[in-house]
């Protein structure tokens, strides 16, 4: 680990962070509001940033090791520094600003306001922005890092993009990125225009299509979606969770031409299938529970409910809380199938639960006939045994993970529904869960230990828990080389 | 699979399972109780033995098919015509009937009953018997059946017992169930006595002590141990439970004069620790929560309570469904480490759990050093991979098992802690769960359909979920033959 090499890179990227605070700055100017918040935390980002370039003399090449820690770090870094503008504007203490900054870089979306309209127009912008930006990294990281990294078997889409080499994390990443936000932007762009069609104003949509396409579900109403009552909008922003789940990949693909490239994806069709399984399972228990009055309403609101938590976006249009108790359970089991890998959707991802299924119907086989070689595959082609074991330990990591912050959060007196599904829905990175943390509810309430247990499940779950739990190693860090400092 | 093979030796199950309806007749008949429903039922389960060792012509051998359908069927038969008492002395209906017999073979433990004072004695000591029965048959079927079936993983423990060989289910299998009931008889005396010297009664002496060496956990008290509130009695059970959740082939090792046997084994140091940890735990949290008054009881109800669900035995001397959220969640996880392989334990097993731990630490190694070869040792020798994807198979199986009971039990409109504690309650065949069915309720209010659900949970739990899964896949039954008719 040259941890020169990381601490130079860590400055570059706050110098390119600072500049982003320039935007919820300049909304917050427009509408007249008090823009001192975001000039101080852009200076101090600054600062830091051009602090760490000049000081640290950096090593050649960033490598496997530096990796993980660019990862982790620049997503700390953005959700400590971006945390600074609700503590500037006296919104939120130090422990809710960092929650509520690192909901919107993870794409979670759970929030510390009780009341949302009160938030200045600045503050909601950056909350959008946060998360806009948060699936922009997320996307260059599944499709184009962790792929070399070896994390939890996507080295699944190594082949997936143009110019992908396991040896050095560079060049051309950068031109993957490229291709791939300029996907993210043709989308976000369409949807705006969407939203615009439907009423909402040009602040109001772009928070929203922020929002929708990072799989965020941050909204400028403490009623998320449900403030706006329209079907068409709740129509729209549907597809649009539904394409921000989809491995970006596949539409950059078929904006190039392929036109079938969607049912060409074993994942894109197993993606589709669990969604709507579970949009007729939901609006089967809603219409036996008589919830909604008209079957139009039921589909609408169950449609939007499931794409909403399976993709983890996490917007509501209907209180879930409510529904019945095999709605809810479902939902809960949901949050965990997450969004298709390399899309900006959470969770543990599709492929793997495909893979997993695959993997059970593999042990029934090599019961039943003990002597014939099985094999395991996928897009027809074998999956190597490596890339299985990946994908078990990672889901094993998981459970794991889940239920070691189950009990941190339950051991602060909290309700096991409530911690679980607050874990799971911060883990996952969703937003709302049940209970106490509902949709109609938010995690301000919560004891300062449980907000910062769910902050780290957040960065945790959206960086493929490995990234994370990998420095908490002793043998990460041994042979750990100290910055040279230039001066 | 031979149909015919199959059924003759269901036949001669039947008849041997007749002569156990006996005993409950005879403390009925001592208590002057109505011994017709013991002698009706034992006349119908000998004819029905007789009928089809009489009808069908035995094929020579039996192999590694029917070896599923036996287990299968032995267990389920043993549940239908073990019900038959409770109906013929009109105490329960059909589902009830079978819901509470199968709890007693798969020793689980949940019960419908309301009040167990008012039952007879000879329903009592059949339900005491039934869970001895049961616990002797696991353990045979997990030392001896399983490692040969190939499931999960147990061919771990494939050399544990002596005359074991993967070619034919037969002869030296009966030397090996001598051994283990032996040294399960041995302990099963040694409790009756201490529990004699406890001041219980015969009576209730052997009641106990067979649903303890069983981890059964019926009691033929409503308020189960907690009724006769007697430090001497729960340390005794205690110690008895921690027994039985402990592989009988390390038993017979150590009686045998291998005094260091207990801590040669890696899956025994863990099943300590973990029961260890978790007591800790407990104790700390109703230390907080001012649970009880003083640490004595503290001590004596958790560690019995840990002990208790851990080995999936499920009596009961608190009611921890008032205990802090942290406990209550510590215990759910608990229900499913469940016995060490080879115990009569219910539960995933301790083994799986300390092996699942291993691979994750080795997905770690293989990620911070990608060009090393590690594997994963247990007890100094590696482990094979098909033996860890096993294991890894049968624990995916196990949640997608739990998922999906959990959803069915939901869909009945019944709570979700309620619902998944109960599936986790009969899943890993411990007795009691969560909320409506905690440990001072029971499973008499749920709907038939819920009853049923859970009937086959204990039954897929207890003969580790494969066995019974196999049958319903369309590829086990190609090929089968019909029975040869002598007539």
């Amino acid at each position: 680990m040259r941890t020169g090499t990381f601490l130079y890179i860590l400055g570059w990227f706050l110098v390119f962070f600072s500049v982003t605070l320039f935007f919820p700055g300049l909304v917050s100017y427009i509408y007249h509001e008090p823009v001192q918040p975001f000039i101080y935390s852009e200076a101090i980002t600054l600062i830091v940033g051009v602090l760490l370039i000049f000081l640290v003399k950096p090593e050649r090449e960033i490598g496997y090791r530096e990796g993980f820690a660019v990862v982790v770090f620049s997503w700390l870094a953005a959700g400590i520094f971006g945390a600074l503008p609700f503590v500037f504007s006296g919104h939120l203490g130090l422990v809710d600003a960092l929650f509520e900054s690192v909901s919107g870089f993870t794409t979670t979306g759970s929030t510390v306001f009780d009341s949302l309209e009160e938030l200045p127009r600045g503050l909601h912008f950056w909350r959008a922005l946060s998360q806009w930006l948060g699936g922009m990294g997320i996307i260059v990281l599944s499709l184009a890092i962790l792929p070399l990294l070896g994390i939890g078997g996507m080295q699944l889409y190594q082949a997936e993009m143009p110019g992908l080499t396991k040896d050095k994390l560079t060049p051309r990443i950068q031109d993957t990125a490229r291709i791939l936000w300029g996907v993210y932007s043709f989308f976000t762009v369409f949807e705006v225009l969407l939203l615009l069609a439907g009423g909402l104003d040009l602040y109001e949509a772009l928070c929203h299509a922020f929002t929708t396409m990072a799989t965020g579900g941050f909204s400028t109403r403490t009623a998320s979606v449900a403030a706006f009552d329209s079907a068409y909008l709740d129509y729209v922003i549907t597809f649009f969770m539904f394409v921000a789940g989809v491995n970006f990949s596949l539409h950059y693909r078929f904006l190039k031409g392929d036109l079938g490239a969607y049912f060409k994806s074993e994942e894109f069709k197993f993606y589709l299938l669990i969604g709507l399984a579970a949009v007729f399972i939901c609006m089967f228990f809603n219409y036996i529970y008589g919830t909604y009055s008209n079957p139009s309403l039921n589909f609408r609101y169950s449609l939007f409910q499931v794409w909403s938590i399976m993709t983890t976006t996490g917007y509501g249009t209907a209180d879930f809380d409510l529904w019945h108790p095999a709605c809810k359970l479902l939902l809960l089991i949901l949050m965990f199938f997450g969004g298709m890998a390399g899309s900006t959707g959470g969770g543990v991802k599709q492929i793997r639960f495909l893979i997993l299924f695959k993997f059970i119907r593999f042990q029934f086989r090599k019961l039943i006939h003990p002597k014939a070689v099985e094999i395991i595959r996928y897009e027809d082609k074998k999956v190597a045994e490596s890339i299985i074991q990946a994908i078990l330990g990672f889901m094993a990591l998981y459970g794991l993970f889940f239920v070691v912050a189950s009990l941190l959060v339950c051991a602060q007196g909290i309700d096991i529904i409530t911690a679980t599904s607050a874990v799971a829905a911060t883990l996952n990175n969703i937003g709302p869960g049940l209970a106490m943390v509902g949709p109609t509810k938010n995690f301000g309430w919560m004891p300062d230990f449980s907000k910062l247990v769910l902050t780290f499940c957040m960065l945790a779950g959206r960086l493929e828990l490995y990234t994370v739990a990998i420095l908490f190693t002793r043998s990460y860090w041994r042979g750990a080389r100290k910055p040279t400092w230039r001066f």
